[in-house]
Formats: structure tokens, C-alpha cells, sequence
């Protein structure tokens, strides 16, 4: 079975690249990193019913596979390179049927990847529990990856695109889309089934950005991961959160910023940029077509603090948020 | 759960390496890969029930999942170097039972890990059905990994070790160990759960190997692959095969034969040398400590022939064994 199913996959991903010295078909693939550059690499599993609803449709089980592991390289400034693919498929499927799951996987996979001139390299498909575990490859010029670890006091919190589209998206799917009308329907479940990694803008803030992470938590745990890595605190405004207009329609303004804080599924980069160089870069981003929005700032201390509408702080533990903090 | 297991696996894996500029803890990892050589990388996933039996040790698994990753570099020349851990575990268990998992997982995953030096970089843990994703990164001098696709006409065939040990195991395990002296038991049983990844014969056999396989499914399935990259056929004497006391001691003849084709899970290296150069190479992985065997020849035509003691071919189609004929 291997060797068929990944050769399925290996079809429908065909890509050139002269660093490829060796791809699918061997042992091991074998691959040049150019030289004064230092290799990125990350590792992310999705599992059917844990981080897509059973059902989903393969093609954005390919894709999403994929994102959510670029969505890494995207937080370190990488640009992405090579990927090795790990499939289980159950037993229980007929040969057709997990032809068609491959077919479809690979078209959805390759969708994302072609336009990235990502080479899919390696692969091995095991008999199990429908779960796609894929490792990603980047490359950076040496010394310039984007860590958590740099964010200083006084620094601007930033965030790309909108928060909370796909948990507002799940939510919607699991209520059946009442009243939810077919436009935004459609936006928050692309938002959910096909996230967009943002390579374009975390290569654009390399050397600029003092600190980045991507949310794929949610946003207050995972701001949270960045500022225990800098050793620092933050304090962000629920009023400069970017919601969506679709978000805005299905869900009230509470439920929003809920799904804005600890939603998780964004795939969006928080970051953080020395005050004087925020509207150079804002504008940066806007020209890659990638808004960027202040939401805080960094503070002495740890933790993150946020603060509501009316000037107030939000009590965050009481929320039941807690697992971020400090 | 993710951070803090993840957390526990590095404690217990750490190992320095001036080429990890940053390893567990940031979005990805950033390597510096050494002027002059190639990055070689392979993935495998063990599910559990597939890979090994249900009920096996976590600290065997530990072992195991990067052994048979480590096989796939061994088999291309290659020096292991940095690996990444994708774990699924069952969130039917006690959270004081994952943490004894994994445990148990990352003290195997160091014991074949450690001495060589190799760093785990990053991880993932999600909810589902166990299964274990690693993804292996080693080292070659630019152009020197050792492929498939290079037997000639005339070349000898040799492999390390013994085969069928593993299968052997495993039956035993199943026919519950009726009648198997308790120092066979332990060595079929370490066969199969501590297979040793041929590391050392893989870099002696940089420029003097044709063309290189690990064998994981069973010989006559991967000298298959073998031959189909090298557009070679082969012929192999029964006589040769190198079997263990311990199979000879527990299986009869044909039964021994049938693990040593077919059984898989040996993890041995299944390799071609030009026949003068045979005596220096088998001399060299001796000195190493690792015994390789001459077991037929590589002949024009396609696919795998084997001759049995009398002289005759075996109808290996018969046998069941099409699978991995031409």
C-alpha cells in the first residue's frame, strides 16, 4: 500500500526544485541547504474529530494539514521548502474509497503547496485511525529566524488578519448555520477548513519584528507563550481587537471576543515591533495584502493583562482562561 | 497538555549540539546544516496494534519509533543529527497514566538516541489513538548518500546481520513462548522490540556501496525495490541466508526461510558492492562490529529469483510472495 498512495500523493505534487537531490522513492530524501542559510523545521498532527470534524472533505484535510504546519514556519520569518507527509488511513475503508481519500488529500495538499514551490520529499502511509502528521521545512538566511524569546518593554503587540473566524466557523457548523446566511457561512468555514499561512508577512518582518508567534491556541495563550519566552508581560484592548464582519453577524459582541481570545484555529502571527517602526511596517504588510493591527503593548512583569471598552481590566482566570496565565 | 509533555520528553532527551540554534520551545527549529554536506530525511509512524503489539513497553516504543527511522538514514550513509516527535495519545487515559507513558516513551527514545548524539528539536502531542510520527534528519558529504538505484549487472548482494529475527519474535509472542528457552525468548524479543539501526555500516558503506535498502518489509519485498530503482534484477541462494541460533532453535527449516524472506521488521541493511571489492567491505563492517553475509548476485532482467538448497528455483508467486515480484 505504501508505495502506491504515496506515489498517488507524489503525482498530484509534482514540483521542480534544483535543491531536491533525491525525492520520493528511496529510503530517505536527500536535499541542499544553500549555503549561509539555516534550515527551519516543524512538526504537526491532525487527528480525524480532534482538529477537523469527522467528515471534512479530504481536499481540505490536505490542505489544512499542510497550513497549520507552514503557519510555523510563517512565525519564524522561514520560507518554506521541503515537507515529509506521515498518512494513516483506517483499514476499514475499501481500496476505492481510500484511493479517493488520497486523490482528494493530495489535490487539497497541492494547492497550497504549488503556488509555494514546496516539494512534498518523503512519505509513509500506515494502517490506523484516520491522522496526517506532516513535517515542514523552511529556510532562512542564518541569524534572522523570528524567536519568541525578543519582545522589550514598550514594545507594539500586533496581530495579522482577524481573530476568532474559525471557532465562530465550528460553532456555526455545529448549530446547523441557523440564520447564519450563505456568504459568511462560506467565509468563516474557508476560514476554518483552509487557513491561510502568513509566509509573506513573517518573511516580511524579518529583522523587524523583535518577537513573533502564531495563534493557533488562541490568541491570549499563545501571546502568553511569547511574553514568558521574552521574559516580559503584555497588556492588550478588547476594543482594538479585529473581528471580521461575518463574525460580527453570527455572534454578539461577548461571544466574539471570546472566540478572538481563545478560539484557537486562527493561524494568524502575533508580534511585537519597537513603537517608531510600527506604521513602516503596518504599511509593509498592507502592501503584501496583509492587514496588521495594533491590539497592546509590551509591559515590565509577566502575563497578560487585557483591558475592556469601558477602560477596566477583564478578569481573566474568571473567564476561564486561566491556563495562559502566568 | 502539549508544552508540558513535550517539556518532559526534552528533559529526559537533552543533548548539546552546537548545530541547534534553537531547539524545543519556539514555533520551529532552527539547524545549521555543515558546508560541504546534504541533509537526508525519512518519516515513519508506529500505530499501535500495527507496529507493535498492543500491551508493548512505552519505553520499547520509545526505542523502536526512532530506530526504524533511524534504518531509513542508515540505509542512505547517512549521520543521524536531529529528529522531530509528533505523539498521539489516547485521552481515555489518566493524565497520571500519560505521564508515566511518556515517561517510559522518551527513556527509550534516549537510550538509542543519546550515544549518538542526536537532538530531539520539536514536537507535537495530540489527543487520539496512540501512534508515534518521527521524522529523522541526518548528515552526508555533498553527492555521497548511498540510493538504490545504482546495482550493477555482476555486483554481489550482502546483508547485515540476521533475518527473521523479529518475525520470530513476534510468533513466539503470539504462541506464547511454548516451548522457547528463556535466552531465545530474549533475544528474539529484544529483536523485535530493540531493533539496532545499522548506523555505522551505512557511513563504511559510503563509496563503496552500489546501491543500499533497509529491510523492513521482509527481503525479498525491499531487494525487490532495490532492483526496480536499479532496473536490475537478482538471484538469491537459500543456502545463504544468515539465520540466528535462536530462529533455528524455535522454527523449522522452511518455516525459518519464510521469516528470513518475508517476516519484515529486520532492520538490516540489504546491499550491493562490485565483487572485488566484497572481501575489504565485509572485512571493514566486521572490524565494526557488524557481520554482513553474501547472499546472491545481481543479474540482468528484472525482479528477485531464488535458488533453494537443491539447486532449483523456488516459485516464490506460489509462495504468496507476489507482492513483490516485477
Amino acid at each position: 500500500m505504501e508505495f502506491d498512495l504515496i506515489g498517488r500523493i507524489r503525482d498530484r505534487t509534482a514540483q521542480l526544485r534544483d535543491d531536491v537531490r533525491l525525492g520520493i522513492g528511496d529510503d530517505a530524501a536527500v536535499l541542499a541547504v544553500p549555503p549561509d542559510h539555516e534550515l527551519v523545521m516543524a512538526i504537526d498532527t491532525l487527528v480525524d474529530g480532534v482538529h477537523f470534524p469527522h467528515g471534512t472533505a479530504a481536499a481540505d484535510i490536505g490542505w489544512k494539514a499542510l497550513a497549520v504546519n507552514l503557519s510555523d514556519l510563517a512565525a519564524m520569518g522561514a520560507t518554506p521548502a521541503w515537507a515529509l507527509l506521515a498518512l494513516t488511513l483506517p483499514p476499514s475503508a475499501s481500496a476505492h474509497a481510500r484511493t479517493a481519500f488520497v486523490d482528494g488529500f493530495a489535490q487539497g495538499f497541492a494547492e497550497l503547496a504549488l503556488p509555494l514551490r514546496l516539494a512534498l520529499v518523503g512519505g509513509d502511509t500506515t494502517r490506523g485511525p484516520l491522522a496526517i502528521s506532516v513535517a515542514v521545512h523552511g529556510l532562512v538566511p542564518a541569524g534572522q529566524a523570528i524567536t519568541r524569546g525578543g519582545a522589550r518593554v514598550g514594545d507594539t503587540v500586533l496581530v495579522t488578519g482577524t481573530l476568532g473566524d474559525a471557532a465562530a466557523g465550528l460553532a456555526c457548523l455545529r448549530d446547523g448555520h441557523v440564520g447564519v446566511q450563505p456568504s459568511e457561512r462560506a467565509y468563516l468555514s474557508d476560514r476554518l477548513n483552509r487557513p491561510t499561512p502568513r509566509l509573506a508577512a513573517g518573511i516580511a518582518l524579518r529583522g523587524r519584528a523583535s518577537a513573533c508567534i502564531d495563534v493557533s491556541d488562541g490568541l491570549l495563550a499563545d501571546l502568553g507563550h511569547l511574553c514568558a519566552a521574552s521574559a516580559v508581560g503584555a497588556e492588550i484592548e478588547v476594543a482594538a481587537l479585529p473581528l471580521s464582519p461575518a463574525v460580527l453577524a453570527v455572534l454578539d459582541a461577548t461571544a466574539a471576543r471570546d472566540v478572538a481570545f481563545a478560539g484557537g484555529d486562527d493561524y494568524e502571527l502575533c508580534f511585537t515591533v519597537a513603537e517608531a517602526e510600527v506604521s513602516e511596517v503596518i504599511g509593509k504588510l498592507a502592501r503584501g495584502g496583509c492587514r496588521a493591527t495594533r491590539i497592546g503593548r509590551i509591559v515590565k512583569g509577566e502575563g497578560v493583562r487585557v483591558r475592556d471598552a469601558g477602560g477596566g481590566w477583564l478578569d481573566i482566570a474568571r473567564k476561564g482562561w486561566d491556563h495562559f496565565a502566568p
